[in-house]
């Protein structure tokens, strides 16, 4: 079998075997092998697609191109993903929530790029925080502790590494089908049992349509399946941003305030949703009730608090933030933005907002752009809101005054008014397991 | 504009602009831009198509990558061009009839790979013959004899070279505008003026439908007028060899034999039919009844024959193998191939003899094969014919005993008896110019 004669079949339409997706998945971990080759397949499958067999073999053939962790942690070992918002740090209140209540998160995570935040760019504006971890130490805190959250191995699923280079050089990123076993290799490599799944929708999620979002979820619940992995998907909301604070320092902070009881709202629930999914598969809770019940408890207990200042004291940060959260880096400049009329707020463009948070240095436009830690900006209205003319809607946290002011009109720009008043931003659209799809309207 | 770009417009099956194709042609010729995008195109190209617009930019951009000859030759230069058969060496006898006429022939020819002969490896058969010349020796002989048959330049449409490699690898072949403005870019390249098309179908040829022999015809037609040449496209039969002769010096060999007036039949026929579209294209006759009376009497009193004695002697060939073919080279092997049972001839597989004489050494399997000018194989039946059992149907012409049984078996093999008479295979199937399309049945 000659690799050019996989790409004839997928140009012809025809499924690949799994022995062929074998093959792939080896040839994309082989640095001797053609990157024309693969990208000529990349395309022949963004255009005419793998279906739920052959997406299930390639991941599962990803994830064992390279080291496919089985931790022992004394549980059985849960993660989360995402698929990338803004102002979205449901990573660092879920995840001590979840251990506070006996789970055990092997949490690997990316860095960001483009519009989108990094979990592990977040955790390295807190001081003294080390996130690239050998394999023992990590397993060892999730012993003790009951999480820890490193930067992903570059040793796992060099294949997708491969692949996802060449993916954003050949326009092939927008294949449901790669983007699924892409996610899935590193998430089965990485070694949870049960993972939990975060599937973004709307204007500032890397899918814009619902539609897109559904098939994403459904293909990857039936890849953990085939895989023998228990998965759960939501489909969460993006029309704005999750939090209010958008950047590194920023999120942490916001993410301090709602474990330490400060902050209610939509971070906090989305966090909820998805911990009670990762009790559900850990099996700490047999319901969802009884799940929200601990984590709830956990809360207001502020165990959940304490976990997170463990799990920084384990990776060698400052767990003093959690109890005083101006030792996180401050910016220089604090610039509000104030409402030009009375008015409701109608709708956001998320990825804008995004996009203003990176201009001031809080995101990357390049893997080699270096990221500012402090910057970024606090939303002081979310969807539905009224705002008084001169009223502070937002407030940027800058550096460098010319930058605060861009971000400032971009801010502006993306918000669009209305003299009628306007729902809130929707939260929870589905909720998918195997076999169980449950959809909210 | 960046590359990505394109790969996207067509992706999503957009056309690409006159500024957008020239890019990627630019891109194809320049050796620092990476193969994986150009593959990646191709792909998209190959699934979603160019129109004829798009396909005709794409040919000019091309041709415009290297050198494009404005060849003076005292004359309309002339070019013919076929997309390969097997024991077709219609251009060793048309071009110095159309010579002997007044044509000013500027050919310029590929080697062999696969199954179909090249032009080129039959002119080496001749001793001393040399097909790599300087450009103006080239052009000399054109002016002073009337035609010249050389190995295409490599400076000649450099963005070409580099695509029909990535094709052969990325199974992107099988795309009519890409094999369009690949064959029409070189012939644009080489200066020709009016251009001769033979599009072969049937079971010898590279394309097999007539449905998409017609569309690569028309597609061609349409780029030469675009691009300001008169071109006519013949789509004729390849249900069986053209000639009886397969192999380098056999065919050559033929060729002299149909020059000499020894030989008749469907070679001679198929190349004055080509030959009257290049004295009409070279207006040396205003109709197709007054070229071919040109060209019959070229050949009657035999200024064809010395014609080709006269272009082998400026190529620096023995013009005596016009006089005596045993000058050729020969094999040492003759082999005949009897019939097993008498009936009629229905069918052949003109591939497999293609694929027999290429088993021979014939032919090349990659481009680095040397191959040798002795052997082949001379059929001596055609489609419709009745053999009585023990008749020679065919002779190998071998270097070694055992590559000639198992090219008889080949033969053998390729051939479908009925015992019922059978109708010969049709020559004639289309003629298609600017406007203008004659189907034959």
């Amino acid at each position: 079998m000659e690799f050019v004669d996989l790409i004839t079949r997928k140009k012809l339409g025809q499924p690949l075997t799994d022995e062929e997706i074998t093959l792939f998945a080896q040839a994309a971990a082989d640095p001797t092998s053609a990157d024309y080759q693969l990208s000529a397949l990349l395309m022949a499958i963004r255009l005419n697609g793998m279906d739920a067999r052959e997406t299930a073999a390639l991941t599962v053939a990803m994830a064992h191109t390279g080291h496919v962790l089985e931790p022992d942690v004394g549980g059985i070992p849960v993660d989360k993903h995402s698929t990338g918002g803004v102002g979205d740090t449901t990573t660092l209140v879920l995840v001590p929530l979840a251990a506070a209540c006996g789970a055990k998160v092997v949490k690997m995570s990316g860095r960001g790029l483009g519009h989108t935040g990094g979990t592990i760019d977040k955790m390295e504006a807190i001081p003294g925080m080390r996130v690239e971890l050998p394999e023992e130490e990590f397993l060892s805190i999730v012993r003790a502790v009951g999480c820890c959250v490193v930067s992903q191995s570059d040793q796992l699923a060099p294949a997708d590494k491969r692949l996802y280079a060449l993916r954003d050089v050949t326009s092939t990123v927008d294949s449901i089908p790669l983007i699924a076993s892409s996610i899935m290799s590193k998430k089965i490599a990485a070694g949870a049992k049960g993972i939990v799944l975060d599937v973004k929708t709307g204007t500032g999620a890397i899918m814009h349509t619902l539609e897109e979002c559904m098939q994403l979820a459904k293909m990857m619940v039936d890849i953990g399946d085939r895989a023998g992995r228990t998965v759960t998907a939501l489909v969460t909301g993006m029309q704005e941003p999750l939090g209010s604070h958008v950047g590194n320092a920023l999120e942490v902070k916001e993410a301090i305030d709602v474990l330490a009881g400060r902050t209610k709202g939509p971070l906090l629930e989305v966090s909820l949703l998805l911990g009670e999914q990762m009790l559900l598969a850990g099996r700490l809770a047999e319901t969802r009730e009884q799940a929200r019940l601990k984590l709830t408890d956990a809360l207001d207990t502020g165990k959940g608090l304490a976990k997170l200042a463990e799990m920084i004291q384990a990776q060698h940060g400052d767990p003093g933030v959690c109890q005083d959260v101006t030792l996180l880096p401050q910016a220089a400049v604090q610039l509000p933005v104030t409402a030009d009329q009375t008015a409701y707020l109608h709708a956001m463009d998320a990825q804008a907002i995004g996009r203003a948070a990176q201009l001031l240095g809080a995101g990357r436009l390049t893997k080699e752009d270096v990221i500012d830690p402090a910057v970024g900006l606090v939303m002081h209205v979310r969807i539905g809101d009224k705002a008084q003319k001169g009223d502070a809607i937002a407030t940027i946290h800058a550096n460098d005054h010319d930058k605060a002011r861009a971000a400032a009109d971009m801010v502006r720009g993306a918000l669009t008014w209305g003299n009628d008043p306007a729902p809130p931003a929707r939260l929870l659209y589905a909720r998918i397991q195997k076999d169980y799809t449950e959809v909210f309207s």
